[in-house]
């Protein structure tokens, strides 16, 4: 007999909140229950869309939201109140920010500027980038947008690549930084504009130098787009076809698909979408590899990849409540 | 006594030309005489936009306007129709095609598709970039968009950095690829879209290659931005300090600016200007330097360059036309 | 017994096209069987784009996909081509097209700059807009994105409205205008600007009177936006309360939506939607009603309201193939 | 003798602050003095911007720059804050607020949402749209962007057309809403989107009432795009020929050209130049006129004009520190 899996989704208003709360609406087996806001706590969902309506719960406190009980809690928080928060016994906890991330918890001083609240917890929780490492249990750390991209790019080609030679030069559209009002996000600053960020400093740097085993070079610039990120990786080959290990990484994914010899991964493609793509270039001029990946940076880059996450710990099959349907978006 | 020099553009009602016309327009000494276009041949210069009044001459075909008796020639025409132009004794020319540009004459047919139908003559030709390399005499060869703004980056830099480590990472405008209706200009494809193209095979490589003299690996990507351009150009340093090596290369610039420590580069800020802005930043965890340069692709990219080109063959401010009036734009 | 009907789509690469076989696919009744192509014909589905797969039967001529024998087919055609298409006998055809709207057939010479070459079969096309008209038979002709906008915002206030009143202000993204290459689609040209075009010779205009029963005065506006249209429609309110109108007109359906008084609607939230939504605003200054509706164009405006009628032709319930599923794209 | 006008901007760090500087540092005959700003009071010049160097003064407090003693101030301050504002004696003032526009200051309450502070003062101010009425004294009320562009397009026509019939549709990019942060000027919500705002309730409103002599429907949009504004005015024609009347108007003008007929008013093209164009179209099916203006809201919409309206109370040629070089940009 079938259960429904009740959720709750913490930060729902928030771009990747609202974006899990669509994919959750959309699964067959799960039911939102509570949603909770700081910004919209006592307002009804209609008041995050107008296309929200009744059967949904309103907007409560995050703890409430916390507290009620949900089979599925997806974290959809800042950082350091991520970092605090405590895993309700028996709940599947889906954690989008970055606070559950890095293994070696001094790291959170210097890249996330705060001390980690609660760093020997951090080891209960597994980072699952389900292509490559399923969640090991039932506390997910979902990796960051730029870091799934930059890692399903380069970690099948580890063993063939020179890690001294690693560049990652990302673009992302405004999305990634969050509903917040700043000035970087201000359209009279994005449009027709684009530019580095952080060179040096992002906090998903040690996120890939984690998951590579080696540091890399990573520049992101933001690009006057809603939504969706590329990443352009460049790496000098040292063994192995980079072409066939890329293949074979993914040769079964419904979610991450290698593009034929010669087609370029496009941001527009992926835009609205779960997929990634990917696409590996020669340059003959100076024997480098240049691999590419495009994804849209809420989808595979958070909430696609949170369901999907969800569902690998559920049991469900993968790509319940993700927008893979149909091949145009 | 001032004399007036009369200015031929061929080419002028594509962007480059269009833009060259705007320069000339507003530069004191020089006086346009006749533009040529194979699409608007027969037009008065309305035609091209309506703000030009009856002061202009009307189109007529380039071999016309070639044979016009300017002391001045803009030559913006496509790259094979470039590379067969004669020049008139006497005259200067500037070439803002690729044609004359490489010293190898052979790599044209691999780089520009087109075996080059005077390959004796391109060494009367001088590659000048202002800053580092002014026109050794009347014909010009003007730099490509992305090879200035890598040179502008890297060349002060070559003693300085390895040679092997060098990646150029580069996203332009849409005007870059001119006024050509092509699928990769419909705004259906442009909004809302990021991707590489031509990886590998760019004919602006081998530009940067023989002007730095190592190649590098450059990978261009298509921006949803109307002009302006932006390199990213990741080194391995290996000798002197970098960031007093790239303020003395341009301390006495009016046109290039090396921005102060912690500013980035912004296409938006140099868009419909002359200007190219440079910054350095390190990587302390790969022990990388990145160098970016912005620029406006139409601008020092191409007729601000030109023009700046023309003034110094000219005995002219080498300002003189150039857009760099005020501080905002 | 479930038996499925057979898909064949004309035209099926081009924008109207490509979504229409995107709706085709996610349907699951129905299954695609021929997609024609001038452009594409004898080329693999995977040329149109890289994730549509061997399942797809491959590109052919457009007569040959004509005569292929499916149930179903979509004529998404020029208008003049899809003009002379004669039905094969038994088969149900949804017309995206404007070749089949205008039952003054005379009409054609001055909007769409030809003769009609089957006037007399015209009569044999239902003009069906699911909400207000639903196809009377098995031929329909699928109104024009502009036009199904006007309507769904006026139609329901004819009787309440002063007819020569009515300005209709219509701003449309770039994907209206198809996907082939012409100056007004360029990158360079659409990017930051607006502009309206064809004042007073718009195609649609004719077809918005003939579904109000009076012209009004239309003027469409070319965006710098990817897909997506909004018009504001102008009117001298005359008689019973416009909202009563409004929402009565519409509250049964699930592709339409009334937005709450003071909501406005937005292009971005029915982007890549079949929604439409409406808003009604008073303005106490001059006494007039503002209806603003927002759809997308490639939408409600075509494909999905092509097959929002072939679902009803066909029995099905009306949404199957639409986008409509989770509230947020 | 000439001497050189002192100049003080209070506000200089919004946009209309930031472009009124950068006119004045194109004017010949100008001289920046001191520059006000909140948030930036203490900065040096280049925290605006890193182009502007050690030449200017620094931000101070926007107190300490009224009473800098300059002969020349603009206020570049928010509504409220301008309608305090006493202008010391023997400045010319030129305020691009709307404190000083509407001559029935009961209106500031419903319009501007504040009382007017120092009502018996606004009739010292003359509302100056230089081509219609140059400023008659030295404080002068600069209009509104919107309201410059309905005003420019519909005041010719004022004798000859019904009043009751206008209607004006405005589109903007978001530079018109400032550069403070809110959610409405969020490049997440602005890009690939278009949406009415203030529908019945925008202060530019009472402003065209009061110029035009009657009230106008009046309903703006915003567009994605960073600068440019363009109105859409539809009215009845009942009198003389209106092209002759707008040709009439602007005959002898260089910053306002209307445009051959035929030729549609493009956003693109006067965006960052201080330029107006206008076009008229006819709509045969309704007898209507379509009046079109675009301008930059920035320039011709504000500090173009301001600058405009300064040099012609000082006695200068009104185009000195204007956009205007060139006819390109």
């Amino acid at each position: 007999m079938q259960t429904v899996t009740t959720v709750a989704i913490l930060g729902a208003s928030g771009y990747a909140g609202q974006e899990t709360l669509d994919r959750a609406l959309s699964h067959p087996e799960l039911e939102v229950v509570a949603m909770g806001s700081d910004s919209l706590a006592g307002s009804s969902a209609s008041a995050l869309d107008v296309r929200l309506n009744g059967s949904l719960p309103g907007f409560v406190e995050n703890d409430e939201a916390a507290a009620a009980g949900a089979d599925l809690i997806f974290l959809c928080l800042g950082n350091e109140r991520a970092a605090s928060f405590e895993p309700p016994p028996g709940a599947v906890v889906v954690d989008l920010s970055g606070a559950h991330r890095l293994h070696e918890t001094e790291l959170y001083a210097q890249w996330y500027g705060f001390e980690h609240p609660r760093p020997a917890a951090v080891a209960s929780w597994s980072y699952a980038l389900p292509e490559l490492w399923p969640p090991a249990g039932p506390l997910v750390a979902n990796p960051g947008c730029y870091a799934t991209a930059a890692i399903l790019a380069l970690a099948p080609l580890r063993e063939a690549i020179d890690p001294a030679s690693v560049v990652v030069d990302a673009k992302s559209g405004v999305s990634g930084a969050g509903r917040e009002l700043k000035a970087s996000s201000h359209a009279g600053f994005v449009l027709e504009n684009v530019s580095p960020y952080r060179v040096g400093t992002h906090q998903h740097a040690p996120e890939i130098a984690q998951a590579l085993g080696f540091p890399v070079c990573f520049v992101p610039h933001l690009l006057p787009v809603r939504r969706g990120l590329l990443v352009t990786c460049y790496v000098q080959p040292s063994g192995p076809d980079l072409r066939v290990l890329l293949g074979e990484a993914y040769a079964g994914s419904h979610v991450v698909r290698v593009l034929p010899e010669g087609v370029s991964p496009e941001l527009g493609r992926v835009q609205h979408t779960d997929f990634a793509e990917l696409a590996l270039f020669d340059d003959p001029a100076t024997r480098r590899a240049v691999v590419v990946c495009a994804l849209d940076n809420l989808g595979k880059g958070a909430a696609g990849q949170a369901m999907q996450n969800a569902n690998l710990v559920l049991g469900h099959d993968e790509t319940l409540g993700l927008r893979l349907a149909g091949v145009l978006v």
